[in-house]
Formats: structure tokens, sequence, C-alpha cells
């Protein structure tokens, strides 16, 4: 299959899918219907069913799907055999919360090092990841490809230059500044303040009563 | 103008454009072009001139757009005139690190109060928020519509249950948890796990090289 092939919003939601699947196996269950996967990552079935045939058809009427096939199916699709090291710029009160937040239970996703400037926290580890100076960035990346940005804003652009000079493809950017990267390195933006002020607004003028 | 009529990707962006307009006003700039903009908030130029569209013709060729009267139309759309109070319930790093964020600097959005179980921290302002005990929602809340949830994953439901007793109609969900609530209230879903595996799984099967 070319992967190529699936769209883009089918793709993201690839890892809500993974990640229920995944707990449906721990407890034991062997199938799953799509009106229950849709009530559990509040999705509606007919998008799971569409999502689910890019994929070959998948599902048995009036038997749902096989959990465990479908797992081993996403596993490798999203490749989760294959470990991803993720390197964490910011370690303040958001930074150490991704730190502390065990991204391993459910894929193969990795923090395995931070950086901040502040010398206090240099040489410590927070949920088992090592802190270092963000002046080592240079010395220590290495291999890595992927960073997540939670830095303050006014330095995002200066540290996500850094970065693309060593190597990093992809940045989760959670500082509200737009940063400028070349158009080869992918940026998911989060900004937190827009995703309240988004929420407020759909609350006052999208009613969800039909 | 009825704005239900806006379609919800370009309500969206709005809070985006309003955030980096009100910068450009603040540096005294008196015009903006489509361009500028596409590239400070990262978002095609094509899709800004056809956002812009659905509030009437606002810019002129050769001229770009006049950022004060951009910024007074959507200050007005976004209803920034009007303060909307936000409770955040869970006062861990990632809590904090919302305390702590300024909100207000270019919005209407304002956090009022918090809530956490750990007696340690309740009594306590961080941000200059005062943190309440959890128990204690049901006196406190009042008239607040919008709640941030920042809790473990296994209490979102029955936290969320009693928000929704208590009148609040939009939840920014940051558990890992998809919650399950009446269908009138809105919930808007953040998950970090997944943002960030979304991120490598495009990384590796989209290139952004054209």
């Amino acid at each position: 299959m070319d992967q190529n092939k699936i769209p883009q919003a089918t793709a993201k939601r690839l890892p809500l899918y993974y990640r229920f699947l995944n707990n449906l196996n721990q407890q034991g269950k062997k199938r799953v219907s799509s009106k229950e996967l849709s009530e559990a990552v509040k999705v509606d079935s007919a998008t799971i069913r569409r999502d689910f045939s890019y994929f070959g058809a998948l599902g048995k009427k009036g038997y749902g799907y096989n959990v465990e096939y479908l797992l081993g199916f996403f596993r490798s699709t999203l490749d989760q055999n294959e470990v991803t090291e993720v390197a964490l710029i910011g370690v303040g009160n958001l930074g150490t919360a991704f730190l502390n937040y065990n991204f391993m239970k459910n894929n193969n996703i990795r923090i395995t090092m931070a950086f901040d400037a502040d010398r206090e926290k240099v040489g410590t580890d927070i949920g088992g990841i090592p802190v270092y100076h963000v002046d080592d960035l240079d010395e220590k990346l290495n291999h890595i490809k992927v960073a997540i940005l939670t830095i303050p804003a006014i330095e995002a652009d200066s540290i996500a230059n850094k970065l693309v000079e060593k190597g990093i493809t992809g940045i989760l950017n959670f500082t509200p500044a737009r940063i400028t990267v070349p158009k080869a390195i992918r940026v998911h933006h989060i900004d937190l303040a827009v995703e309240l002020q988004a929420l407020v607004y759909f609350l006052k003028h999208y009613s969800l009563d039909k």
C-alpha cells in the first residue's frame, strides 16, 4: 500500500485509533464495532469506516473489526516497531509536563533529552530524562530529527534556526511565535491561547443542538 | 452578517489573524498585504483572501488591508469587547503553565479560578489566580461557562459530569481521555501524545519538498 495515498485528515486520526485499540486489546477485547470506536474516539462512524477503507476492507458486517488484526495493522502503519527519539527544548511548566507524561505507554516515541538555559535545571533528570544546557544543543543533538519547542516566544526563531542547522526536520511548536524555517521542515503549531479562543468563539457562534 | 455562515475552518483561523494584527498595530503598522499576513501566520495567501472575503471585500489590490480597520472588525467578530471567564481544573505542570500564561495580552479570555485536589495548592495564588479545592466546584463555579481540563485521565469523566451539571458548556480537554458529555456541550480535545505522534507520522510519510 502506498501510504502517500492516505488523505492527511485520515492520517491525523491514526494515532487516535491506535491508542484506543491498544487500550481495548489490553482489556482483552477481541472485536469492536465502528459504533463503539466512534463513541470512544468521538469521530462519527461513517468517517471511521471511510478511513478504514483506505487500508482495505478490514471490517465485517455484524461482527465489526478484529482488534488484534487492526492493532497489528496500525502498529506497522504507524511504524510502532521503530522508536523515534525526540528532544525537548525548554523545561518550564509545559516542558516539565511533557517530560513527566509517559509517551511510551502507547507508542514508540520517546523524549530522550531536554535542554534549558537555566543552570539550576541543567544536570538534573526530569521524568528520567537528562536536562542539558541549551548551549550544548550542537554537541548533544546528534541523530535526533524531532524537537518539541516549549520556550519563550522571543527565543523561538533563534532556537529553531539552530535545530534546523543540526538536522531537525520536524518541530512541534508550543510557543505563540510562528517560526520561520526552510520549506522542507515540518512545523506543527499548537497555540494554547488560540485553542482557547477558538473554543470560546465556537461556543458563541455554533450551536451543537440540532 | 450572519456569523453562522462563516465556515468553521475559517472561524478557527480568526484568533490567529486577530493576534497577529494586534501585534502589527502595536508596532504602529498601518497596512498589511495578504502575502505578509501569510508569511506571519503560515496560512497560504489564497486561503487568507478567501477567509477575508466572507467578511466582505476588505482588501485593496496593491495596498493590502488596513490594519486598524481589520482589527476593529475582528475585535467585534471575536467579541473581544466582552470578557469570557474560564475555570481551570487541575493545577499540575500543564495547568500551572496555563495559569502563568498571560491570555489577556491579546484577547479577552481570562482564567479567573483554578481547582485542584491537592490541599497544599488549595488557598494559594498562581499567576494571580486563586486555587480552590475541587470539592468546592459546586460552590465556586457560578456563572462560568468554559473550563480547561488538565487533570489525570482517570478523573476526566467524573469531573466533566460535575462541570456539565454546574452549567459549563465548553471544555478544552487536555487529558488523553475522550470524555462523554451531552451533545450540546462542546469539547475541544488536545492530546499532546497524539499531536506528537501525528507529527512523526507526517514526517515519515509526507514530504514537504515539492
